[in-house]
């Protein structure tokens, strides 16, 4: 498993590091998924079950942290391709660093998830190039979070709401969380899913497929 | 309910607004207790247990929030004094900040709390001025999160572990947690609670007390 260290990157425009990799990824037909949520919300157990799910498709992962390579390892345990990037501190992935990872990814893939650092605000603020932003809620955070976060839930193209099985010891009303976040974002997917026991990952992961084709057509 | 909006503070030195701050809290007897946790931790819930728990102490609470002012609705319809301060997009407060909010709030207080924003990085970060830094991490958030945002365990003088009531439903070792907090933090107490079942609350209750007599002598 490779580790690399990154601080924020020294280019002028965001925006324009964003656009060239998204250039690059449709070239080599490559879906990059920014996956962002808070902190324990069950991102590096959802992906692990999507690996699983998705056997025939070649998929990377960029695990983000601030330290550890915990989730790294995790993923390379399933038997695929996992970086770990460290962000020396830093709050959020930019496009630079997302770049200056993807180059550090070997082989080429169908899916590449980058794994954004634990943070329901700031990773919001930042273009990484992604073709997909994907983001996570999970059922013990509460549906209140669309009022108090609305960036996040504005610039995501899905929102999965994990954690489903955990519903009968939590307050989480569905329609009510799915009416604020629609109120944000008519056009977010909405997926709620448990990666533990498996239900809704079907329906997620035929979205995802339909991604990756429209992102290769 | 008061509303203020803050931007960032323009003062050169966030580590002289903070001891200013603590000058003045020590002056009038109040103990600032600011609460970091990541988003749907259960900042909210733990303090309006908290609030009806010690009702012999003139509470008052400030809400960070980006947006909405949910938070400190739900607070001051249990009789505490609440004021909800929007940070501008801003992820974390400041001393600066934390400051004018306080100028804000009316009457006098043995303590107060400051619901930072929900973010486990970034409020790490900066020195607010207050006497005391709490924070919280849930069950459902995993017993990992020590090892992945090192900062925010070093920071703080007390660990409070809540919805323990669901751990049952979560694969979370307190002992593992704990050493694992520990090794980054030899001095910090941890307080396990429900909030929903008032399990541990007295516990912690008796250590505010302390700290607050500790905060006067």
């Amino acid at each position: 498993m490779k580790l690399i260290k990154l601080g924020a990157s020294v280019t002028a425009s965001n925006e324009k590091d964003a656009e060239a990799l998204r250039v690059r990824l449709r070239r080599s037909g490559t879906l990059l998924v920014n996956v962002m949520s808070s902190a324990g919300s069950g991102k590096t157990t959802l992906l692990s079950r999507m690996i699983r799910d998705l056997p025939d498709l070649a998929i990377g992962v960029m695990e983000a942290d601030i330290e550890s390579d915990v989730d790294a390892k995790a993923i390379e345990s399933l038997g695929a391709t996992a970086i770990q990037v460290h962000t020396g501190g830093m709050c959020h992935m930019d496009a630079g660093m997302t770049t200056a990872a993807f180059d550090e990814i070997d082989g080429a893939h169908d899916l590449v998830f980058l794994e954004n650092v634990g943070n329901l605000i700031c990773p919001a603020e930042y273009d990484t190039g992604a073709g997909c932003n994907l983001m996570i809620l999970s059922v013990p955070e509460g549906d209140d979070k669309p009022l108090k976060y609305p960036l996040m839930f504005r610039e995501s193209d899905v929102l999965v709401i994990t954690k489903t099985d955990a519903v009968d010891y939590f307050d989480f009303d569905f329609d009510r969380c799915v009416s604020r976040v629609r109120a944000l974002n008519p056009a977010i997917a909405v997926f709620p899913v448990s990666a533990k026991t498996g239900d809704g990952m079907a329906a997620l992961e035929a979205w995802l497929r339909d991604a990756l084709q429209r992102w290769r057509s």
